[in-house]
């Protein structure tokens, strides 16, 4: 996680500052230094993540960090070489502590310290439309057009040859190169996670990017969230059309093409070269194999194997969708 | 009604008016004084309210209106205490007897007189971003922060701690404390309704206003329409993705979690602690109960007891949704 | 199509020149003059068609182009009259005869060369709001009111009378009178269509416009995309609620009313007094005919005749909907 654009606060915590958070009664009043907070899958020696869903248990057996925030129910499938610390809400404990090193990623900050030096970009053949405000950190790419009200906050990197619309806002994300984003589309905000507490919200830290690879096309009122603990990717060639939302934490591959209106909800991976219809919704946490095919309006509920193709709600083969029909 | 933010331009009409209008036969020439317009749930005396569905027989049995415009078939049903008065589209009637009190109610206006006292904000700790045009009618509360581009009009009441984001426009509502709403959003707009008359099109007035109560999270690039004769109402706490469409009159309780690309049809009531999955659909003119889970892209047609879990087209009990995909 | 905004920049192009493009080794070294592009079914003489999906193999047979090009299997199909071009993907080749004629025709520009006269416009009784960018070559209506924030590309028309939001924009469309846009709707931009080649993105040509006819109501974040070769056409005293994408070259008739979050898919034909639910999907290239009612959510995959009622995914009639579900 060394690329993530949030700078982290801190160089470490201790390890009891963790019990501390977790309020938990077994407290190891240990001063080890814990240098980072990671996802369960890609957390390293040093770093502290959280196991609070069964699903993931596999993971947990591999987990190789040095720390993790469990329950008491998820503490035993945990790998013996981490240090568990139980939590009556691991989710809620784990993102205090993510909130030490990184305190505003939870949050969208509506800050732009706009450029003013114009001329720096007509030198590099850089077009910017009116009326908008570009942070005086973003990074933009030679031959790059960007059109009217756009916003470009902090942490962002766009490639060359891109085509930015109008009205668009990006933030936190890395674009590549030929690039087309059409007008009105959101990119890099926060997602929708939260919890509460003694009736307070508690937004989710979002550490992660939108990382959109080189040659993709981005329709109008796409709202693409940024990741929580990794990125957001979109992969080469991919083409997403108008109104589509994509949630923090998802995975689309290259040569995918997505129609209007569809939706793919938090954490879901989806493979190369995969049609998604008009309409369709896919649920969270789920991996779509690669060369699938999902029907229009169909509701994915379940993982897909490679080559499928899908369609209706729940969706299932395309085959026994038409036989159920007649 | 009387905290409404349209103002009456009449204090009343004459009854006589309102027959004259329904171009009723039996006009009885009446003086008396109508001093305002409401549903027919909510309508007092010296109030006139309208009666055209059969499926509100039993409120219009209760109805403490002075004058209700009916049709031929509805009549019988009204309370007998109420001055019946017949017309071919009551509803049409209707909304031109409000259009005496109100009206510019069916349009959206766009005009903004901007404030330009910003330092009024600075002292109360107010953020406003940069090209927003903020009405002067318009009351804002402490520390809340207001991002770029954003349009607030006349008739607009933003609490405390709030975090409205950039591209947002505001009209004809009443916000909260401590809320979040996402870039891009629309709120208290009118709603879809019209009837046609002679080839003009006749908008339906939209005196009712949006309340987004205390600690509401809302995302980006909704649409929450502003209530017709009640009003938009979304409740403590409750928490709503993106892309979400929520029409007029709709009443969303406390707790409640409302996922991406979903929508409410107008003047829908949803209870507390209610979850409504991604991309489903909730018809018009329904009660939802406390406690309900909706699946993700369900379509909602009919009332859904307190604590059921629904799911599918119709949505039905999750166990029969199951069985029928067996 | 000699009414597009679009202007050729060539008068005319050679047979031959076809012919290399479409690498046809039976080269016919033809000087014939080529003097335009059309679709298959409104193409005449002395104009460019293709032909490349069997669906049409009826409107190839009355083809009345100078030219076509077509696939080893389409060819057969065929008009005898008319000269056929074989291509291994007419598609690509066919939009690359486009783009000599109308070499930026794929792209949205987001160029605005803004007016500067506005007494002009006060004179005519027309209000524009603040921070519009409004072309040069706009031509608007007596009486139009145009909201904030709003951004008026080249070849657009409105006509008078008409309420345009705030944070609108619109390109390459022609409006009647009377017409209400709500806030934050985008108009006239190119579809999703594209293809790839030598892992370059092809996007489509489009020269079509949207027009939009007298009396028409569209909701906020519609997406109503311009037509390619035909236009995108929403017929008089149409309403369209929030949130609906309606793709490029779909044609929508009179009275029609399309409910929030629906979207309609390229190419397809609505007739008159349509209703369309919530949320409903239609694919494209259909024909829907006169007076039919769609329910709420959904999928129409197949044409549907003049007065059907249809609901469910696939849609069917009514009866049979209602039937299943018991």
């Amino acid at each position: 996680m060394k690329d993530f654009f949030f700078k982290k606060v801190k160089k470490y915590i201790l390890l009891k500052e963790v019990f501390s958070i977790c309020k938990n009664p077994k407290t190891i009043n240990s001063d080890k230094k814990i240098s980072g907070v990671n996802n369960l899958v890609e957390a390293n020696e040093n770093e502290i993540t959280f196991f609070n869903n069964l699903n993931y248990e596999k993971q947990a057996q591999k987990c190789r960090a040095s720390a993790c925030i469990v329950t008491s129910k998820t503490e035993k499938y945990l790998n013996k070489n981490v240090i568990p610390i139980i939590s009556s809400n691991p989710l809620i404990d784990f993102y205090k502590v993510v909130s030490l090193f990184y305190p505003s990623s939870s949050l969208d900050s509506e800050e732009v310290n706009p450029q003013t030096n114009i001329s720096k970009f007509k030198k590099r053949n850089i077009s910017v439309g009116k009326n908008c405000l570009i942070d005086k950190t973003a990074v933009i790419g030679e031959n790059t057009i960007i059109g009217n009200n756009v916003i470009i906050k902090s942490n962002v990197h766009i490639g060359r040859n891109c085509k930015i619309g109008s009205n668009i806002i990006i933030e936190n994300s890395l674009l590549g190169d030929n690039i087309i984003i059409k007008s009105g589309t959101l990119i890099g905000q926060t997602g929708f996670g939260f919890s509460f507490e003694n009736n307070k919200r508690i937004k989710f830290p979002h550490i992660g990017r939108v990382i959109i690879e080189n040659n993709v096309q981005i329709g109008s009122f796409c709202t693409i969230d940024r990741g929580s603990l990794s990125d957001t990717v979109i992969g080469e060639f991919s083409s997403v059309d108008n109104q589509v939302q994509i949630a923090h934490n998802v995975k689309i591959g290259n040569f995918c093409m997505i129609a209007a209106q569809s939706g793919i909800a938090g954490s879901t991976t989806v493979g190369n070269n995969v049609q998604i219809g008009g309409q369709a919704g896919i649920s969270g946490h789920l991996i779509i194999g690669n060369n699938v095919k999902i029907g229009g309006k169909s509701g994915v509920v379940d993982h897909i194997k490679d080559g499928q193709v899908v369609m209706g709600y729940p969706a299932r083969s395309i085959r026994d969708f038409i036989k159920d029909k007649k």
